[in-house]
């Protein structure tokens, strides 16, 4: 049997040799990364920090015959990338606790560890510790990031006023065709190339803190749950309403032939990663920030609940329906 | 079906409310808790972050028939605090990641919560955010803690020297022994609070911050591996060797007959999370701190490997014997 768990610990070891060589960015600093009982971080005392954690759970978040263990590692990794860009911040290092079943091999954690921290050494980040475990049977990955951000200057959720305009970065729904497509034809292979925006996400890093170091925006959130889920995060921790225009939205163009996905993909599908923000009503939002397209879809309104105004110009109310992944 | 896992989002919140008024402590806030993308925290210009992460997995580190949810909550948040001592820090926000099946009566995650949020608060920690999500059948927890301590001055395993005291709080094997007994007697229920050092483990933090604000310790760690695994780690480190007297070792007294356990599980037991530490010789260690006994246990030799001195005066290679936890 390979002892997957010990040999993940020697290369987990290897990869974040660099740990200890203490990089310096933007006052930050890893002071000792991997081999004690806690790793110690040093922030500049002009930042605050950023702390996010994500499970990604095989069966729930993944599928083994579906996802290469390239994609799960990096599909891991920008969940926690993807919080920290939507507060503005950057990352600094990362934390990983695996659970892995004793047949795993040892080639899928090669792969798996190779994509996570290829991801996190072009943003910048570190990995910096973790914890290892058996698993009973299912591979099982919690990852945390923590990050830094200027003092005071975190993107919260709850600062969108009545007024404000409701912008989203990207495509939506494109992640969530993907799963459907996956779901009808479940021996099918999908060349992940050609589905970059489901199989390897790229967190909106570069953008976020863009929109920060220009002070454009009001409250925002990654479009992790799905548009309607998280647009209602940002109606509830600022306590106003909103209203979005259908005909806005922008629709993910999925696969060779560039099919535009179905509205209710856009409006309710998760796993995007993209960035939903509100800006004042004249704040000079650019159409376009670090190659990425960035539409306005509606406004902020008093506390009525969330609209959607439809073709035909009559609005009625968007129910939630709950992302809830995919399961065997 | 009750679905636990909303239920246990507006529960985290109501517990975690208090995190919203950003209580301050040694120049330590917590600027924002739940509710956003991640956490915002502020750690003072003259300390350091701390950070660990560890799994909790039912079936490997606990068992639903013989831990109740309030021991299981204790141990899941134990096992992070525990790294924070022996780094002789504070903790200032913790983190959890939970993923719950289906199934799991509401009451089961009412009981965790409280009593993890109760051993949280007597540390002056505050739950600052995590992840739900739904487990296909065990339950999984992730506790990430983190924490503070004045800068430079985290205590690490590297810093052992030859001819350094070798210390350990407490007793050891205390824990082994108790699943020794319940895996020996699956059905007998074990009265929790006849064995406290199983099922409610307290970590060694102020013990841990003593020693370090005294200045007396060369390197720490805590016994959650066990005396032999975890010993070896600060050898490894510190790239020494190191010499431990089998009649010194403080072999835990347990249950009502206070029975001294084998030295076999006292030497390789884990998860008592006791501090094993290393102290220049001549150094004023004190026999008891905190009201935890401090005994000197054998000392730091150069890197030749890990001896056991035997009662006979021979010394034999110290093995290590790998700390598997238990499985069904």
């Amino acid at each position: 049997v390979p002892l997957a768990e010990k040999a993940l610990i020697a290369q987990v070891r290897r990869l974040a040799t660099s740990s200890r060589k203490s990089p310096q960015a933007a006052g930050r600093v890893i002071i000792r990364g991997i081999g004690d009982d806690a790793a110690v971080l040093r922030v500049g005392p002009d930042r605050d920090s950023l702390v996010t954690t994500d499970f990604t759970l095989e069966g729930i978040h993944f599928r083994r015959d579906w996802h290469s263990p390239e994609s799960v590692g990096h599909r891991c990794l920008t969940r926690g990338l993807s919080d920290i860009a939507a507060m503005g911040g950057q990352p600094l290092a990362i934390f990983l606790s695996l659970a892995l079943p004793r047949d795993l091999p040892q080639s899928w954690v090669n792969r798996f560890m190779t994509s996570l921290t290829k991801l996190a050494g072009k943003h910048g980040a570190t990995l910096a510790g973790g914890d290892t475990s058996q698993s009973p049977d299912r591979i099982l990955a919690d990852i945390i990031v923590l990050g830094t951000v200027p003092k005071n200057r975190a993107i919260l959720r709850s600062g969108a006023k009545p007024g404000d305009r409701i912008y989203v970065t990207g495509e939506l729904g494109g992640s969530a065709a993907v799963i459907a497509r996956l779901r009808a034809h479940p021996k099918k292979k999908l060349d992940p190339r050609v589905y970059p925006r489901h199989f390897f996400p790229e967190p909106r890093l570069e953008l976020g803190g863009i929109l920060r170091e220009k002070n454009l925006v009001s409250a925002m959130i990654d479009t992790s749950d799905g548009l309607s889920t998280d647009l209602a995060h940002i109606c509830e921790e600022s306590r106003v309403g909103a209203e979005i225009d259908a005909s806005k939205i922008p629709c993910a163009r999925i696969g060779k032939t560039a099919r535009e996905v179905d509205l209710e993909l856009a409006l309710h599908g998760g796993e995007d990663y993209e960035l939903l923000f509100t800006a004042a009503k004249g704040k000079p939002v650019p159409k376009r920030i670090a190659g990425v397209t960035i539409t306005e879809i509606g406004h902020i309104t008093g506390p009525d609940g969330i609209f959607l105004r439809n073709p035909n110009g009559q609005t009625s109310k968007l129910y939630l329906q709950g992302w809830e992944h995919f399961r065997k």
